[in-house]
């Protein structure tokens, strides 16, 4: 499928059909995923899939029983992964603690990212649904445990898979001008986001979400009811945790 | 042009024609960049767009003045933002600080490179070519001030674009089974190591770099000459100055 129309029609899919991804699809995501940009060609992610039942179950808590946590064929939890890199170096006579740092995590991270949005793409344009599961950076300790990830190795993200059994609309965005600034950043007045969140403000969704809420506007459900402060900040520290575990933080 | 086809051709390209990417080009890049998965539909990414060529030689000596830098027709820069989000909920009676921390700035920057790899992908079905800049993120104090990004805006990607004014060849990659595990991670094995670098140790690019090196292998070549321990961590310095500058860190 035509990558234009591909990316245009993206949308996350949370019900799936039983049946598995066939060897084909998985080979040609696995594929996809493995051929994008990375830093100085290390490669440094490492790509876990999940199809076991069992696995996912043990999982599924610390993605708070999300459903497609456990009605997606496939998960794949994307790693930043200086640990392979690590080995090559300690097999070579090189230094393997050049790399125990924030900085290199952010590289790791990078091409872990990459590599999960090259499965996403390759996977759409198979007709294969998928949603991301944020929650995996929010129990990251979990993650390391149930995976048996080794220092140096952490997950960065994690996408169920399958087969769509629902057509959901497309997502609302905010228009091209509202993410795009040219040569500087333009900071945004009142005016600006008045303007720029009107048509999302009035979507559909978001009035069906005001009245679920009894809430007076998206930014108060966001901050009130989704991703509130003390979580994100309980959130954070396990993730500064996980980070000086697997030697990237000091 | 198909979605597999483009990934597998992905190459990167460092020399470019000096003619501007069309309009329509690099309406199609962003608004593709600006249609992947987002946490929580918040699109916590802005895209600074850079044509003008002073601001371009501005940047160059940050990005060690690598020619793709300076003769690229297009820069995309693609930022974690959570400014944006948080002028919204300042304008509508809502917390602006609930997003001040590291869990957070996580899911930002995962929305900045999901958005940069959709650009990638699309740019590439339209026969451009791209480079990925690492050096954004060594020098992120520096393009903070120069791209002005104001507090809870960091810069996490930055690529070229161009029309091709080469065709190399394909990258060398890993195999498959380097990069995916199943169920769980399985370390690496010495002789695991040695199987799965061989193509890579024997790839003729490999062979000329030990000969312009000097040195006996690609590990040591990578960690004494190109990113070296003292250089991660100062850049390791910098960023994390920078994350509290922006108040991702405390």
């Amino acid at each position: 499928m035509d990558v234009l129309e591909t990316i245009r029609l993206h949308r996350s899919i949370r019900k799936y059909e039983k049946r598995a991804i066939t060897v084909a699809h998985k080979e040609a995501i696995l594929r996809a995923a493995c051929n994008g940009s990375t830093t100085g060609n290390m490669q440094l992610y490492s790509i876990i899939v999940t199809e076991d039942k069992e696995m996912m179950l043990r999982m599924a808590p610390y993605h708070f029983n999300q459903s497609m946590a456990i009605n997606a064929p496939m998960i794949l939890t994307f790693c930043a992964d200086f640990n392979r890199f690590n080995r090559y170096c300690a097999c070579r006579d090189a230094q393997t603690d050049a790399y125990n740092n924030l900085q290199s995590y952010h590289w790791a991270f990078t091409d872990a990212i990459i590599a999960a949005q090259n499965a996403c793409v390759a996977a759409e344009s198979l007709g294969i649904g998928l949603c991301w599961l944020g929650t995996i950076t929010f129990n990251v300790d979990k993650f390391i445990e149930v995976l048996q990830l080794p220092e140096n190795v952490i997950p960065v993200a994690c996408i169920a898979f399958g087969y769509p059994a629902e057509t959901p609309e497309l997502t609302d965005k905010l228009p091209l001008e509202a993410l795009v600034h040219h040569e500087t950043y333009h900071n945004y007045s009142d005016a600006d986001i008045d303007r720029l969140y009107y048509d999302k403000e009035h979507h559909p969704n978001t009035l069906q979400l005001l009245k679920e809420n009894n809430l007076p506007n998206l930014a108060q459900i966001i901050t009130q009811r989704r991703y509130i402060k003390k979580d994100n900040e309980a959130y954070e520290q396990v993730l500064i945790q996980a980070l000086k575990k697997q030697c990237f933080m000091h």
